[in-house]
């Protein structure tokens, strides 16, 4: 049976002050009617039920995971009591699925994606779980079209067409303005969207062939599934696990032996990795702002302005500007500039302000 | 026995979103722990009692004004039915003050000037009125030394020197930069402070003289005084009274006739009249920015940023603006430009959002 994996471990503070440490970007409701997390969940339905549905988050988000989810069974919001990056974050959902279902294929989606429409998503999902279906020691990855060369994502070359995909020739992360481009021109590379399919047992075992160390930990863990010892054995064995990626752990060996496939999405897809990606992802109005909420902008333009409901947030002569009101904090900032908003989060830690963060 | 007039009719929109049509700038606690108001009727004692304390303000603005003030006899906050400039203001003061002391003198200060120190602004007044025991005939002017070249500020010229201080020679309403220039070059221009001293049945006389339709229709209103029909009387009479200013409809005249005298502050004075003049009043922090409230202002400079009791205010990279966070509305603007604050709230009203002016 498919059962959909979303990762949640996310924590960042990017969509300052709308995002908060207590409430990453995945919970956020950027575009739509849905939280990330929420779209992340609702849009494989009918093809997934709840019943089907995991979640793994950082412990100090499961009230906010259970509330924005209410419909997941909640022994399927498995809390990580620290983050160890998405190898052991993976190895111990496959371990918890597998002992509901013994057959299960995962399908693994990060919860803070922005990814439309859904109908198109579960087309290539259904495409996916069909190749599984015929493949069992497969890994699918499904792969996204560059629209401009990138240099922040990590990139997927194909080599040989695959039952309607392609075998994954090799992994390229995040390279140069250069290089992406020769990769764009090319037309063989997809940008890795960190949504993949394979069989629970399959991951698991290879994970016990390239990262014994995390196998071995779960397997510790294992007999404490579903007993009141839980949370205490994964207090005490998680953080032990060696933290590193899925990508490196477990895709690039599987792939230099031929077993990963990608295959091209149909859909559209976002990361939404910062309040510039907001334009893209939700339109302009007729004088070219991103708004939500009562606005009134003034001789403004290029800006990203958002607000709380009641709120009004009014401005004069803005040129690429993010102003978000909520409702303990207010950001007047750039647009385009990541790394001065991560300079201002260490600020406000300095002067004794996280109470805002 | 000396009275003070305080003069509330200000009902402006510089200061939005922190003035709003229902509570204008002398409501607003711009510089101190009281609002502009309060300071106007708390600086002049134990000079004047709030026995003494008169205000005259807009029929909407009666209840802030009784909540800001409630020493204040109830029948003294008087209530124009709509505005007609200063001269009907103060005739109306002046009929009420005499019916209660036939031998009052009146300090006249509008309600949204800041001063300090106090200490000295009494001893201005004091002075003042010394000068009219010895001289009931006369109107006294403070005058406010010129620090810059003006344009907006009507200027007194002064004559020669009389107890104390100076006979007017004339009146100049806002001359252009090169005027100004000359004025602050030669010494003996003053900025009209707005602030007199008289006796209310001087004041009364002049009216009567210079504009006798002002003083008929108070004479109509008069034996309503304290009675029941007191509020039908005066919105039957007051909207029928000219609408002129004192400076043209008394003092002007009154000069020509040597009866006028100017006395110069010993106080500092400024009469607040845009964001931009927070950072002149409040002074700077030490990267150049005027704050009030919790802020955060990374690499930004010359800002005015005002925010509630925690609600944080975040900027990144801001260059001379005011960023206003206020429980509804949030403004970001350009510091300076008092044209494009005017043009922001024509904006709101044509958008339908005016519950929030």
């Amino acid at each position: 049976m498919l059962h959909l994996v979303i990762m949640a471990g996310g924590s960042g503070t990017r969509f300052w002050p709308e995002s908060r440490r207590g409430r990453p970007k995945q919970f956020l409701t950027l575009a739509g009617d849905e939280s990330l997390i929420q779209q992340a969940a609702h849009r494989v339905r009918p093809l997934i039920a709840a019943e089907q549905t995991w979640v793994v988050t950082g412990a100090g988000h499961a009230s906010e995971t259970r509330h924005q989810l209410p419909e997941i069974p909640t022994a399927q919001v498995l809390l990580e009591p620290c983050a160890r990056n998405t190898a052991p974050c993976l190895g111990l959902a496959a371990l918890a699925v597998l002992l509901q279902d013994p057959d299960a294929t995962l399908l693994v989606t990060p919860a803070d994606h922005l990814i439309r429409p859904a109908e198109q998503f579960r087309q290539t999902v259904a495409h996916g779980a069909a190749l599984l279906d015929q493949h069992p020691d497969a890994s699918v990855l499904i792969g996204i079209k560059p629209t401009y060369p990138a240099e922040g994502y990590g990139y997927i070359e194909r080599g040989a067409e695959f039952a309607g995909g392609y075998q994954v020739a090799r992994f390229r992360e995040k390279p140069n303005r250069e290089t992406a481009r020769e990769f764009l021109d090319t037309g063989r590379f997809y940008w890795n969207s960190g949504i993949f399919l394979w069989k629970a047992s399959r991951l698991l075992d290879l994970l016990r062939q390239h990262q014994p160390a995390i196998v071995e930990g779960l397997d510790r863990l294992r007999p404490a599934w579903g007993t009141a010892g839980w949370n205490a054995a994964l207090a005490a064995e998680f953080p032990r696990l060696p933290s590193i990626s899925i990508d490196y752990a477990v895709l690039e060996p599987a792939a230099s032996q031929g077993k990963v496939y990608v295959i091209p999405a149909s859909f559209e897809w976002d990361d939404v990795g910062s309040w510039q990606s907001l334009p893209a992802v939700l339109g302009k109005d007729a004088v070219g702002n991103t708004t939500t909420g009562p606005i009134c902008a003034l001789d403004s333009t290029g800006c990203v302005i958002r607000t709380t409901a009641g709120h009004l947030v009014a401005t004069i002569g803005l040129r690429d500007c993010v102003v978000v009101h909520t409702p303990d904090a207010t950001l007047v900032a750039p647009r385009d500039d990541e790394n001065a908003l991560r300079k201002l989060v260490a600020l406000l830690e300095e002067r004794g302000l996280s109470q805002y963060l």
